[in-house]
């Protein structure tokens, strides 16, 4: 077993542990905790998307706060996309994240990185602009490898 | 239409113009949104929970963190139990939800105002436990009276 595949299951258990006591969750519960993590996370970059175009007013105090959220959540998925977590309920999370887990950890990794910025340059429409361009790309680059179009089982 | 109702619409209305644009967003996806939100926010109650009561080990710094994303997310959920989003997903909200917004509004509050005070109480094990008993009680009290046991549509 490799380092990361180590560190991933340990997380995964630990994960499991901190969320429902001694008893580890099931893996359907974890998928939609994943799931949910990525829709909240996926609905304040979607709002600083639209005001980073001109396609929403741009409101300093919204946009900071949604940053500040998406930039705390971008931080949890990682243990959940770990071992046995590849399936258990319906998932468009591609099976290669299971396969290359070096890989998919270092897309994930860029992603968080990129989220790190968000909540300083989030202050000014310009700075904003720019961050969202980057961690779009880190979205887009992990999805079109990691993410199926359709819900599989 | 009351005064509560027509905030209620107004939310929604700005909830949608925010998160995508200016075209409004689907009933199904403000529904997924409102579940994610809920399901976010109930793992981090779920954490504290069993430290609070012993059943995991306390982490301050865990601690700490889950409170603060539980208490942000407390704070959003509003207005995706606004008018028109009672239906067009899978959905365990109570039709009670719409018939009596006013009395749903003020159940929220409560739990948003027992929130408030994790963020504080979450930095000692003790201060957490009563912190946790009551924002317990609140979300008890709303998922009694407006949260179905089964989905419907």
């Amino acid at each position: 077993m490799k380092l990361s595949h180590l560190v991933f299951a340990v997380s995964a258990l630990a994960a499991g542990a901190t969320s429902y006591a001694q008893q580890a969750p099931k893996a359907e519960d974890q998928i939609r905790y994943r799931q949910s993590i990525m829709n909240v996370m996926g609905r304040q970059f979607g709002m600083l998307s639209a005001m980073a175009k001109g396609d929403a007013p741009y409101n300093k105090d919204a946009a900071v706060k949604a940053a500040a959220l998406a930039e705390t959540l971008s931080a949890l998925p990682g243990p959940l996309f770990g071992p046995g977590l590849d399936k258990g309920a319906p998932t468009k999370a591609g099976t290669k994240i299971w396969s290359e887990p070096d890989k998919f950890k270092a897309a994930l990794e860029k992603m968080q990185g990129e989220m790190k910025k968000l909540p300083a340059a989030a202050g000014d429409v310009a700075t904003l602009k720019t961050a969202v361009g980057e961690i779009g790309k880190a979205c887009k680059g992990c999805h079109d490898d990691y993410r199926e179009k359709e819900f599989r089982n």
